[in-house]
């Protein structure tokens, strides 16, 4: 009954998949919305997927050579604006200060979008030697972008990031830093978050203000839209011309230094949501579940049950993060309760189990129930993650392989984009006027010029001129 | 030669403290100036250090059950002007945001000085039963407050903390949490940060604006001047009226909450500098120490050295966060940087020490020389740290009671106030006014009435009226 009213409470995908959605964030309490129109309130079970994000990537920054810094929030307009085609891009859309206290700002700052200004001020001042290079530099923080329309964790005014930020004596080390955090993107994704990406770079149309290249890994949601999932750019000299950074080379010659940037946000917390949820709520890769075992007694009032779901409690607690619920819910409600948060393993422990020794083991995706020796658990949980990472992984590859369509001519794409939601592949000659066209009549945007594709060779979907270049096209978040 | 060079770049501690203070933040390469005014950037070094206080702290606050969440960086004008006592103190400083991208805001955005009125409107919201408390929340981001005087992490128009807000039943509980959060910050500061602190609380003209007591632990510097190192502060129901935030009791009866706040800010990176500081630069306690043990090749052309050097490397990364420095500059000049940096001990490895299996330990604060058999390191080095936390608290417990100066008469005061840097304890009658004159005439401010004091009887130092409030008065950072 409980069950049943609580699933009755979130509207089906298929019904309404942007009212799924906002069900989910809100029922399974990742988020809250507060009268600071725009933003969102992270609760504690959604902060808590954020920092198992924040842990996993850390490491991996620090184990690729980078060090933690903290930027100033703010951008005063005159810094902003050193970079033409960066400030084009931004200024549009950043939160402007102008009074500090009862007094008027003598220049006014904006509460930063993202941070290359001020690392690139930074860098003009302890960079001077070929010695000092490279600085490899990550900060995690906030950001700012005045988005008119927002959607939690997808599109906030405010979201929560890592932004890497590095300086190189040559062109070729800072492209090859750019595609080596690309694949920690790509690899987090995939191995942790069991999400599939294509990897791939942008158009020039699609590209981040200021930089020469960027790359990105694009996801396919359960709606058959795409969501951008990171981003690591290249930015040649452009920057360190526009900012003056200069090093004095081995032979003492002055030079500028090459840049990149790279990017993940809170923004994946959606795509987490949007490629593995159900009908029934969450589904959380283990990885970065804030609980991946929660243990119900059931017949709790019968002699011994509590003690031993207790003891189990404190047994599991060094495999992995586990709770325990005996509270005075019905195991019924809790079932739904925990299904609806996507609590990858269930353990049901009642007087029968007992006397066999074993418990229940629910996993949520699929259900399956596994009758475990107690014996076992250590080592069954990690076996059955494992099992759980690779099934998800594989539903979501499926999934998208299934949504994924060639298309060789305009008619077939319009077609396509209109009534199959997904990815398309599409030639495409270069052209901006034929990246524009798909726009207007089918409504996709370019995701991506793949990066393993080898000797494509066909002709524009659009113009019909010969082209090498085969991309993936779709309607995005 | 070249150590001698270093330390002369550092102005002594004597002949001016602020310039010190300002030379170790910047040659430690701590932080960075930049064109924002009034903020910092915070280099990887000085990064290191606040990530370190993080972890322990963050550990400390889930083991007394909080959980970290992240509200909105703005907060809406008619938002913190629902608690009077509130807005009158936080307004006047506070940075305003009144444009989004082109366009000027219905109504202005201030950057959050604290997050109090964002709690309270989210409780509002999900409390509503005995059953919701207590909430014990915590959040790790930066605030705003716009000064006019800045230095580095003593006081900067942005700075990092974190915030704790908790909401309870009864007003029990909340002191009860308030006075258990001081204790955490107190045992942190003496336990890792070998910080000695008075644990007291404000007077009403010192207490955080809408609290109905603020709590306090005060620092001395080596300059005998006090810094606030971290406050908890009970509210009463103050803010809840001010917010509407009402739950049912067991009884069915609907009552307002009780709540508390407390934090801790990047500020206390400058009380480290500032106690445990010498003439050569920083002197950093073993547990928060980017780097704990640095390992100097000496001779290093000699065969052997250096890979003697890595393998120490290699073996010790399981003990504690240990560096080599293989580079090509002249152990001296190592040895002063590293000095600079604080770095707690260093370890010298040569081809004789090598040849009596042996290396040489110094400490950074006393300098004195161990000479440690390859095969003890493992258990030398926890021992030195252990001995080395105890030598730093005691030094500076022992400048500490050497400064602090017990006066009976206000004459006596100003004198001491002129002549003797330090904390001063004298009799207070409870009067602001008397609190106002002491300021006046001698400069001072009150630090708090400590915690520990029992069956005190004395005059008011200043309108000798009886009392037994013996308080700590000083000048503040």
């Amino acid at each position: 009954m409980a069950n049943e009213k609580l699933v009755k409470e979130i509207t089906g995908m298929d019904e309404d998949f942007a009212k799924w959605y906002t069900d989910v964030v809100i029922k399974a309490e990742l988020i809250d919305y507060s009268s600071v129109r725009g933003c969102m309130i992270i609760r504690p079970y959604g902060y808590a997927i954020w920092e198992n994000i924040q842990s996993i990537l850390n490491q991996k920054f620090k184990e690729t050579g980078h060090s933690n810094v903290y930027m100033p929030m703010f951008i005063p307009e005159g810094l902003l604006q050193k970079e033409k085609d960066h400030v084009e891009g931004f200024a549009p859309e950043v939160a402007w200060v102008t009074h500090g206290g009862n007094e008027p700002l003598e220049e006014r700052l904006c509460v930063r979008p993202t941070s290359e200004t001020l690392f690139c001020e930074h860098y003009a001042n302890i960079v001077q030697s070929y010695r000092d290079l490279p600085k490899l530099y990550n900060q995690w923080c906030s950001v700012v972008r005045w988005e008119k329309t927002t959607r939690p964790f997808l599109r906030s005014r405010e979201f929560l990031w890592q932004e890497g930020h590095t300086i190189h004596a040559t062109a070729e080390e800072a492209q090859e830093e750019t595609v080596r955090m690309l694949d920690v993107y790509a690899s987090f994704c995939e191995d942790y978050l069991c999400i599939p990406v294509v990897k791939g770079i942008k158009t020039e149309k699609e590209r981040f203000a200021g930089a020469e290249s960027t790359y990105t890994i694009e996801a396919l949601m359960h709606d058959g839209k795409a969501l951008q999932s990171a981003t690591s750019h290249y930015f040649g000299d452009g920057f360190a011309k526009a900012f003056g950074i200069m090093y004095s080379d081995k032979n003492n010659k002055l030079v500028h230094p090459f840049q990149t940037s790279w990017g993940i946000t809170t923004r994946i917390i959606g795509a987490i949501i949007m490629t593995h949820g159900d009908d029934n709520g969450l589904v959380l890769p283990p990885s970065i579940a804030p609980v991946q075992v929660v243990i119900i007694p059931v017949a709790s009032h019968k002699e011994g049950v509590i003690e031993k779901a207790r003891e189990l409690e404190q047994r599991l607690k060094g495999v992995c993060r586990v709770m325990l619920d005996d509270s005075d819910q019905s195991p019924g409600w809790k079932y739904a309760e925990y299904e609806m948060k996507g609590v990858p393993l269930r353990l049901e422990i009642g007087p029968r189990d007992i006397e066999k020794n074993q418990c229940v083991i629910v996993r949520r995706d699929t259900r399956e129930k596994y009758f475990v020796s107690l014996e076992e658990l250590e080592e069954k949980i990690p076996q059955l993650f494992k099992c759980f990472e690779k099934d998800l992984f594989n539903k979501a590859y499926e999934r998208r392989e299934g949504m994924t369509y060639t298309v060789d001519d305009l008619d077939e794409l319009v077609k396509v984009a209109q009534e199959k939601p997904g990815f398309i592949k599409a030639y495409w000659c270069g052209k901006r006027e034929c990246e524009d066209k798909l726009k207007e009549v089918a409504g996709v945007t370019s995701r991506c010029i793949p990066l393993d594709q080898h000797e494509n060779h066909g002709k524009c979907v659009c113009c019909g001129e010969p082209t090498d270049k085969l991309l993936y096209w779709g309607k995005a978040y």
